[in-house]
């Protein structure tokens, strides 16, 4: 498979009910790419600063992930994002942003990337995501995820690379706000109209749905009473799904189906942990039962 | 079947985007015994003033819905409750209730329905849904709904009776308030220690979660753009799942899952009309073919 994932790679200071973390590795495209991994080897494409250690790297290396996109910027440094939870878990307040090397980065791919097939444009600038997908003409599939900072900031290029792109994985509150439509199946039918033919909306302990060729699906949460930190837990949902489908090379309901079921099992081991605590000690036969609990949890069928 | 549905009969005052109702048939009761009698005979225990009509009463007969314990108050005014839902219909706000015949009557039932085997304590006074379950020491299996009014104003009360049901649906607000917990995992665990066996969380249209056993299952509800009111949903999904369960006569794990699901369906009909036009024209094979799809919907078994 040669799924390239492009997004960022940062340092995240995290305060959540379950405990705090300080400058940890994080960011859209480490775990995107990360649990992508899981599935076959990955591409990564993002810039650092200086201050990036080559502990981080050597690990993503380890876990099946080529780093060679991952361009350390002389003389700058890393993104940072610091933000805390609510007790629930369920807002998210952001307390300190700085894009550093990620406010406008070289887009231009290494040469051993251009011939990947499945390319995932985690969260980051529309004009970056556009600029990747207009070197990798011959690709065969392209999803997007997106945040409000670019809904609200840069709409025109996002409108722009959303008609590119094959698939779009945003969660609700991003739906509602890229449609002003508060029904979700509404609003996926209108992402749909934008371009993407399969469209995702995230929507965290509640699950996610799916419209593809018209028709909804909907897949609740693994339901879970262990939550440290939901940070990236989107991220590795989507990093899952692509993977699954740059896996199996076949992007067919069937399989696209199958990899939203990953990509609720990864972001479900994502959340036991702050960074990529909770993945780590994770293997294949880990994902596999918990898929399996999973499917006994949400099957209705006598 | 012997299914017995205590609460309110009432008349509704609705405003919702989708329209505006006045004066219309409702009621805790009302809602959960009609989809109820999908499934079998159902009787129904709520007091009534003079101003209830005869037209409404027929209609509820004419669905299989035994009235005699509908009983009209001399002198009284039956139930009224007006209130209006956000644009999205997430929010719902009270504007008036005027509790009238509901906020003390007879709960002596009639002697004919003293062989109910299968209760559901639609929401009302906890003393009144004591009271009934006194009377029924033989039956097989209670189900008990409640509300905030009645967790903030009549705690001690509510937790005897729930010491004395089998089975607890609410809300996720509901469980919430009655647990302090966020995480709904963990306040359907809290409320099983109370005393039912079999809780159940309806979370609108995120779905719902069962658990019982100890073991959780979480159902996604189904999806729909066409929502006119909300009012009366949670008390159909009530009714159609202890109508399946009486129907069936088994209370199975398999019985109360499939339940559930007929819960949804009749729930997802609710939504469509305002008072019981969503649910006038619907027949069996309606609610049948509508199952399927949900379950077509939900089903990521490969």
């Amino acid at each position: 498979m040669s799924l390239l994932v492009v997004g960022s790679v940062a340092f995240d200071s995290v305060k959540t009910s379950g405990g705090t973390a300080d400058e940890v590795l994080g960011g859209s495209a480490t775990y995107c790419a990360y649990a992508a991994s899981f599935f076959g080897p990955t591409r990564i494409v993002s810039p650092v600063g200086e201050d990036m250690s080559e502990t981080h790297l050597e690990e993503l290396r380890e876990h099946n992930i080529d780093v060679t996109g991952v361009r350390v910027v002389p003389g700058g440094k890393t993104l940072r994002w610091s933000g805390r939870y609510s007790d629930s878990f369920l807002e998210r307040t952001t307390e300190d942003i700085q894009l550093n090397v990620f406010a406008d980065y070289d887009t231009t791919l290494p040469d051993e990337y251009l011939d990947s097939e499945y390319v995932f444009l985690a969260n980051g600038a529309p004009e970056a995501q556009r600029a990747v997908l207009e070197q990798l003409p011959d690709r065969k599939l392209a999803f997007l995820d997106t945040m409000n900072h670019w809904i609200e900031g840069s709409r025109g290029a996002l409108d722009e690379v959303l008609g590119l792109v094959d698939g779009l994985v945003v969660n609700d509150e991003e739906a509602r706000l890229l449609t002003g439509e508060t029904n979700l199946l509404t609003a996926a039918r209108r992402l749909a109209g934008f371009g993407p033919e399969i469209v995702v909306i995230k929507k965290g302990e509640h699950g996610a749905i799916l419209v593809a060729d018209g028709k909804p699906f909907a897949l609740h949460a693994w339901m879970t009473e262990d939550v440290r930190d939901p940070t990236g837990a989107g991220d590795c949902f989507g990093g899952a799904l692509m993977g699954t489908i740059a896996g199996r090379h076949d992007r067919s309901l069937a399989t696209i189906r199958a990899g939203i079921v990953y990509g609720t099992v990864l972001a479900s081991f994502c959340i036991e942990g702050f960074s990529l605590d909770g993945l780590r000690r994770v293997t294949m036969d880990d994902v596999e039962r918990r898929r399996e609990e999973l499917l006994g949890m949400i099957r209705w069928h006598e």
